[in-house]
């Protein structure tokens, strides 16, 4: 007999109470059991938008989902494991220069990333464009990668953190997504069952983030490094924008190529800066000196290209294509979108754009969609940028006739034009530690 | 292809949004075809818990939930149709003298009562106490009764108000009951089902009453009178006090025979006052005259308790307990709870007394549990009433002594003795119309 009902519990949150830590440990546990079925738990999760959890319940939430199912222990490994989150974003393929770059100056970094949903990309679907690239491997598979290149690019197992695989699918089907409480403890059990020593935060806010307000993503952030800190583990997050696209690419296979561009000191400035100032944080929490220096070196002799081409292998993929990037898919048809006058560029909008690409077959709006690597935008003329009346706004790779005819005008959308120059929006905004 | 999804509506309610009627009609018939799932609806309910609906919100709700299944039409029976319904208390046999006693004076009372759950009673129960009384009926018996005796005394058939039972047995499970909205549209959707012209409301407050509190009872009762007026059914509420146990008996059997001592003209004062009180009302919505005096008359000249015995008759009932009450059920012990001090009774508390009741078999705590019509609790002793040392509070039949022993002390407790003469609480507290 149990000291607790699923009942009791929604009551008390329903009204405004605190869940003590035992609570919650059985409710988690004995939801992922199945002992308490989805209909209580989307009444709780309900109450727990619109009442919140507070510090002490948050933390036991956290706890309950990561101890749901297999914790990964890496102990054995000398190097400090370190990983990065992103919250995620449009033309967000910061992860793939990042992973091999801080791999060669010291760090393991045991990333496991998750699929686009929305308009948002997902690093393993981007990784999946190299043809033979494999991110379902086995436990032991997992850490021999990962010993040997000091990286490895994964998806979370089917048997880590169980709780939150069911409690998100019900949280999409209940309008109980947009709560702090409930993305910090989804997020934070995922990468705590990691066995990290370290964690930095991209939290990203504006038009294309999950938080349009920075307020919010403050928030959101402070929670994250508050649960990642009570558990052990050092976390920072860097608060960015994500008013516009990160970078000129959106777009699977297009992502993997400036990925590799970054990789070999071209790339769009904004892809260039985040990548390193995550880097430079991951570094600072590793407890390994250098900094910003030791990464552009990284860049500079080729190592850490090297360090991608050799990953890739080591998943089974082609490493040709990041040789030669042309031989990466495109779309077989290129549309345009242009400029109705002429002026300053004033909003590039990141949501519009990731919708978009999303609908010409790039991303997925429901998980068993399949994508088409080859889909892809290319920003020719981001915020701040002077236009002409007529010239490229942005070239679109697409496959389906149709489909461009349909969404053409609600990509022109994205794009204002003002007769002032602007300044781009500061990508950078903050630092919580 | 429908216009509305149900996590949209959720979305809105949760941000607290109106929905339109259209929208409330389609998710309450599409939860009464199993098409949206119980988890989307437990969502909803704690978001309606926790921001209300308004008033045109609560319209639609509850007409939707009236017309998820048969309404009754009486249109064709000539005398107003006018019922009585209570929010539920410990002790409350009024529909009993009351059903008889207005139809009498020229009122159709086709009564749908429910049965007891946790600490309260229902007419239902206590009507099986009478042997062979049946309270399941088909339509046209239903209707048969009502025509020839002007009241019939039945459950509601499982064809009526589909929505409500489903939504019931969801909120029961997910701490979404106590929502003002929530069970207005409940009681309201089965009560403007019955075909009436009109409808009193006897709301309790206090201990052994839903709301506790007399200004939620008193927003209860104006939620509901709206809805009935919006409706186009004249409806009044009697706010009624729920403090300590209505009458002197608690259980099943016996509150047949205290309400058999009602109609002859006996019984308790709480009792008959409150039956009068409701009737007068009742007659004043019907249009007819005489109020208080004609159902006196009605008492005295014993054609009430005749109307009983034939309507007890019509429902397969055996007549011959209520003229010799002493062939009702009786459970086979009798304890005691006796005073510790002199003094003034200051609390003879409802949900202790029909707490203990419902524990000794007089009542259920979950549907399927089966009720013992010989249990019962008299109590010897109320508010206001004087007790020396060591005299009785209350004599309880029993039949389990294994139960008597464990909830002995707990029974006791409902008792508070002072020292200074008291009132008893005000049993009519506000009339709301």
């Amino acid at each position: 007999m149990t000291r607790f009902t699923a009942v009791e519990l929604i009551e008390a949150k329903r009204d405004g109470l605190s869940l003590s830590p035992d609570a919650i440990e059985w409710l988690i546990g004995a939801y992922t059991r199945d002992e308490v079925p989805d209909y209580q738990m989307a009444a709780m999760a309900m109450a727990i938008v619109l009442n919140g959890l507070d510090d002490a319940e948050l933390s036991a939430w956290t706890t309950a989902m990561l101890h749901s199912g297999e914790v990964m222990d890496f102990s054995d490994i000398d190097r400090p494991k370190v990983d990065k989150h992103s919250t995620g974003g449009v033309g967000d393929k910061i992860s793939i220069p990042l992973a091999p770059l801080v791999a060669v100056c010291g760090v393991a970094k045991p990333m496991m990333s998750g699929r686009g949903l929305g308009h948002t990309g997902g690093t393993l679907d981007k990784l999946e464009s190299i043809p033979g690239f494999t991110t379902a491997l086995s436990p032991d598979r997992f850490r021999e990668i990962l010993i040997e290149h000091g990286l490895v690019l994964a998806g979370q197992s089917e048997t880590m953190v169980p709780a939150d695989r069911k409690l998100y699918a019900l949280r999409d089907a209940t309008g109980t997504v947009p709560s702090i409480p409930l993305i910090s403890s989804s997020i934070m059990s995922k990468k705590l069952a990691e066995g990290l020593d370290a964690l930095v935060l991209d939290v990203k806010t504006g038009s294309g983030a999950f938080m349009r307000d920075v307020e919010r993503s403050r928030e959101l952030a402070r929670t994250m490094v508050g649960i990642g800190n009570g558990h052990g583990v050092q976390t920072v997050a860097l608060i960015t924008s994500m008013e516009q696209p990160l970078g000129r690419e959106v777009g699977n296979a297009s992502e993997i190529r400036e990925s590799v561009e970054v990789l070999r000191g071209e790339g769009p400035t904004d892809v260039i800066e985040l990548t390193l100032a995550l880097g430079e944080v991951m570094l600072e929490l590793a407890g390994i000196d250098g900094g910003r220096d030791r990464l552009q070196t990284a860049i500079d002799d080729g190592s850490a290209l090297t360090k991608l081409v050799e990953v890739t292998i080591a998943h089974g993929g082609d490493p040709g294509v990041l040789e030669d990037t042309s031989r990466l898919a495109v779309a077989p048809h290129e549309g345009r979108i242009t400029a109705p006058a002429e002026g300053y560029v004033t909003r590039c909008d990141a949501l519009v754009v990731g919708t978009v690409a999303t609908r010409l077959g790039a991303g997925r709006e429901r998980k068993e969609e399949t994508i088409d690597p080859g889909v892809g935008i290319t920003l020719e003329a981001k915020i701040g940028d002077q236009v002409g009346v007529g010239e490229t706004l942005a070239r679109v790779r697409y496959r389906d006739e149709g489909k461009w005819e349909a969404h053409q005008a609600q990509l022109a959308s994205a794009w204002a034009i003002g007769d002032a120059p602007v300044d781009p929006p500061r990508l950078i905004i903050d630092r919580i530690s």
